[in-house]
């Protein structure tokens, strides 16, 4: 389902080979919960273990949802906004018609976002989904405080009907408040981290309430741990993706900027950038994550690409069918001399920017691409290509000897702060 | 109107006046313009040289077009959207509701964007602005295609009043075509390159049309044009952070990541990586520009600035007064346990969470940190920050004998993608 390209980024299949001895290990510490950051690896059995009456409760309430609201508010930071966010934009584009407007806070402190998101929601339906696993997130508790007072003067007592947790299973403010309201709770397992947590109702819901096929989403995790599931670098892409990694690292790149051609796609880029760097920018190693939007951005970054200094490699995330696909049409006038593009599907005359621009970036610019194609933008594609991603991300910093599921470093910026609230 | 402050970048005084006599015979190079790309230097006259005429004819425009529309269609790429939309976000927040909704197209191939697009204008009463110096750039020219069909289809013979060109003086397709078919024309200047271009027709119409006070932003620029105007570097913050930048280079620091806190910036970020990311990266040199929205990613890529490979530095774009503040509520019952920031502004809140972060990460990070700090979001210092930013790039370029404004690179993939084409 998804094609490993490593030809383009000056590597070779001895180098490649030379980790495999390491890569076994590594591979049976994750599955045998040996390896560093043991009670974090909730996700790797999910596609089997997850519980599939919540998931039928998840349906459920994303349908109710869908029937009250002209806007779902989702209340969340980090691991608990941008799975959600990647796999909506990703599945129904920018501009989507047939769903609910979906809308983010609780990742901000910003006074204007806030204010301006609590103004546009005044004459709107509107239903809400926080999320923390706490309920004590800074931003989110700020965000949500705004909110429940917002739902609760519009609604009433029916606000608890509009209102869904997704948080711990028994204990913390949030599982408190929100039993002692009413609302509709979902749970976030204590062995998945946050930026592993798109594929738990903390993802799933927001997903579902978009009108996106979970179960096609869940297919295809499943399909990924089936064909990921072994330790042989020659047949498992994922892994073979984390030693490329590491190899690029070694050659001077410090930076990797993760690549689409697809507008829709640069939410995935921003999920990715929190799976990678906060799971391995840790004991001062790591690569720098960045992202771009092509042919977009090749007129902002694509010059220091092509010829500035040498310190990243590029990973094209290409995409073979699009959403929609458009035929570009013929005008008698031709004052524009694009007739020489009449007939032709958009997407192919995107295919061929993606391969002159590999060409441009590998031949003269010296710049290693790694290649990862998916066939669509589809559910079961968005479900795999998280799979994939955590298989490689959990591969690329055990290779490291760090630990992939902690995030010791968030803290301090917390601890800070609190102080100078007076907390 | 902008200060600026290296004191959290481990620089010293001496090291930044080393610089002094370089900057000041760059300096005297960009104004008697002698030095590297002097046939593109019209933007540091232009706070006094603009054309008055024309300007006072771009807010005309912009009245008659937001008469007419629900949507204003951007078409452009590159410098040819950037400006427009980081201004108008900056400006208006992200939920705008008093003036027209504003699309850019014309900046990809991707047909799930573009058919999605055309699709969502279907009901909408429409207005376009296609900008290109040549009107050959390829992503512009095919999305203008379907956006003249689709406007003559559903206006006829008005469509012509409904679409208005930023393009070329006397010359190019697009000249050409707007002459033919009577659509009113702004000019972008023979001496000024795309990523300088927002404080042209280029990116004022689109920010006028957005209802902002285009006189201001002048106003910004020329009081920026007389602040800046000194080789100075005691005096001259914008060749103070150009010089900082070398510096922290030199220690090592090959990213830079700017930073805000405030999700209506995050385009002014993705602008400025153009300017400097295309002025800068060439002949292997550069600093390879990212950023970040905080605290949003603090929760993802605060992870890696903490404690990963020191590769960046970071530059805080701060800013003083939102656009709208708000009194963080009380709640009675306070299960949230936030009582503590019951009465605060939410604007203290988002400012303590910098200064926590900062020490953060200066302290235990031990990552440098500059400071841009503007006093709010107004047109005015949307002008005076361009400007700032123009005068840093040209020096911090001048400084590693660099041209700033050229852009060899961005053909190489033309080349490549023309010939798959077929063109």
């Amino acid at each position: 389902m998804i094609r490993f390209d490593e030809t383009h980024a000056f590597l070779n299949e001895e180098e490649i080979n030379s980790y495999q001895a390491q890569v076994t290990s590594c591979h049976a510490a994750l599955m045998n919960k040996s390896g560093k950051g043991n009670d974090y690896v909730g996700w790797v059995e999910w596609p089997n273990t997850y519980d599939k009456e919540e998931f039928a409760r998840i349906k459920a309430c994303a349908e109710r949802m869908r029937a009250m609201c002209d806007v779902f508010v989702v209340c969340g930071i980090g691991g608990s906004y941008l799975g959600a966010r990647a796999a909506i934009e990703m599945m129904k584009g920018l501009y989507p018609q047939d769903c609910p407007e979906i809308i983010f806070m609780g990742n901000t402190f910003s006074s204007t976002y806030l204010a301006q998101v609590m103004n546009y929601l005044q004459d709107k339906e509107v239903c809400v989904n926080v999320i923390s696993k706490s309920g004590t997130t800074t931003e989110t508790a700020v965000a949500f405080r705004l909110l429940k007072q917002f739902m609760e003067k519009k609604y009433g007592e029916d606000a608890a009907k509009r209102i869904v947790a997704t948080t711990d299973r028994t204990k913390g403010t949030l599982k408190e408040l929100a039993l002692a309201k009413g609302y509709e709770t979902f749970v976030i397992p204590d062995d998945i981290g946050g930026r592993y947590s798109v594929i738990t109702p903390v993802g799933l819901l927001p997903i579902a309430v978009a009108g996106i096929d979970i179960d096609a989403l869940m297919q295809g995790l499943s399909s990924a741990y089936h064909d990921l599931n072994t330790a042989d670098l020659t047949k498992n892409p994922a892994y073979r993706y984390a030693v490329c990694r590491r190899l690029l690292q070694h050659a001077g790149k410090d930076a990797e900027m993760l690549v689409s051609y697809e507008p829709n796609m640069s939410m995935c880029a921003e999920w990715w950038k929190q799976l990678f760097g906060e799971s391995e920018g840790k004991e001062e190693k790591g690569i720098l994550p960045c992202s771009a939007t092509f042919s977009t951005d090749l007129h902002s970054l694509g010059q220091f690409i092509q010829e500035g200094k040498k310190v990243l490699f590029e990973t094209l995330l290409l995409v073979e069918q699009p959403l929609v696909d458009l035929v570009f049409p013929k005008d008698e006038e031709n004052r524009d001399a694009m007739n020489y593009l009449a007939g032709q599907s958009l997407n192919w005359v995107n295919q061929m920017a993606a391969q002159g621009t590999l060409e441009a970036h590998e031949e003269s610019g010296h710049v290693p691409n790694l290649i990862i194609t998916i066939p669509d933008m589809s559910a079961k594609t968005f479900g795999y290509l998280c799979y994939f991603f955590f298989r490689s991300c959990a591969m690329t910093c055990y290779l490291l000897d760090i630990n992939p599921f902690n995030q010791p470093g968030v803290e301090v910026y917390k601890k800070n702060m609190f102080r100078l609230l007076g907390k």
